[in-house]
């Protein structure tokens, strides 16, 4: 049977989601929690990954088992043998053509930017102050819409990856200290949004013009916007299904 | 001269403020730093101690120097060698007669419980699910006043202490999803906010009655309410002086 978990972890002591050697990541702590109960070596497959330092409220992945284990059963021991850093939400049997990538119709980002020093929030917001807030809000409007984003993405991406996507809202809540910027779109690519963001904010202190962001979705080429914003301010929030 | 600096901190990783052997702690780690700016192993009186896993908002403390360094001066290079769960956020050349503990005037501590699992908070609040909260707010009413504390201080405290405080305000804030309990005193003993907090969660979880606040104040004994808190809810907010 196939089983979709839907996990929170806080990325600040991992590198990222994906296995990579003995490095510690939120796959490897799943990963060793789920063969404790099932003694299978399920292969875990997440609705994408997450980098270094990036947190996530509703980051989804699925795993087929022959156990029979109630999604109860394996929220609790899934619970009972990961670190306090990563917890199980909410655990469901899905229909065997589920996938937790391929079946993801849209998904839901927040970034957070601390306008003032909080020193609890080092690991969980960017800190920015004196950021104006209209020039952000009007130069994100630019984002919205289908367009090629290889301009946004990773330089390491391969080349024959289909960059052109969709975003459906950024909308920008502003609080007392801090602002949060939520990105809803068809997927996003490595490092999209981090770097969105970094041109983003160079644009909300005005050492950048929004024009720059036109720029960089006809350029298609990375390297012409360079900054990317950190990694501790990122939620993977929602992943959307049918 | 005098110089007071008011401190934020997260205890997460601390065991308390106070300097013991060689453990990790908030006074070693400014100790350090402060040897490093002026060479002398200035003392350094905190308007009062705060245990393990306990946080700081606004915590005070002062030094003796015969350094010529101005305030902005000690707070950036002071800022510059501590590590960055440990933020100097201001910093003030004062009067000789000014002591950090001795010239407080009332002290106000919070007290954070999450109402629902968060792993971003596991650090920072208490969970308590289905917590009644007109029960709590009535029973914390009845700690409010001039009162001998004795009853809920750590056990471990010399008798020939002065266990008579004031408390001059409790005020719960509710939130979407966390409470605030503000806790506005003359000063407080050791444990007495973790402990009157324990007993305030039994009420309201109807574990105890209201009436064992009474029995509590009354007995002067501190085995009688045994329930503590945890240390990673409370945060010294404020010191306030004249």
């Amino acid at each position: 049977m196939r089983v979709k978990c839907i996990v929170s972890y806080d990325g600040t002591d991992y590198n990222g989601f994906q296995i990579q050697n003995e490095e510690k990541t939120i796959e490897l702590e799943i990963s060793k929690a789920l063969n404790k109960i099932t003694s299978e070596k399920n292969k875990i497959y997440p609705s994408g990954r997450t980098d270094r330092y990036v947190h996530a409220v509703g980051q989804v992945f699925h795993f087929d088992t022959e156990k029979n284990i109630t999604a109860y059963g394996f929220k609790r021991a899934l619970n009972s043998y990961l670190p306090n850093d990563i917890r199980i939400i909410d655990v469901e049997i899905v229909d065997i053509n589920f996938h937790s990538r391929f079946s993801a119709l849209r998904k839901e980002y927040r970034y957070y930017i601390s306008t003032s020093p909080n020193v609890f929030r080092r690991n969980y917001m960017h800190f920015v102050p004196n950021l104006n807030l209209e020039l952000l809000s009007s130069a994100s409007k630019l984002l919205i819409g289908t367009h090629n984003f290889e301009g946004f993405c990773s330089a390491k991406v391969d080349k024959r990856k289909d960059f052109v996507k969709t975003i459906y809202e950024i909308n920008i809540n502003k609080f007392d200290d801090y602002i949060e910027i939520i990105f809803i779109g068809s997927s996003f690519l490595k490092y999209q949004i981090r770097r969105m963001m970094g041109l983003l904010i160079e644009i909300s202190l005005q050492k950048e013009l929004e024009t720059k962001i036109l720029d960089v979705l006809e350029s298609h080429d990375p390297k012409i916007s360079h900054k990317i914003a950190p990694g501790c301010g990122l939620y993977l929030y929602k992943v959307y299904y049918e």
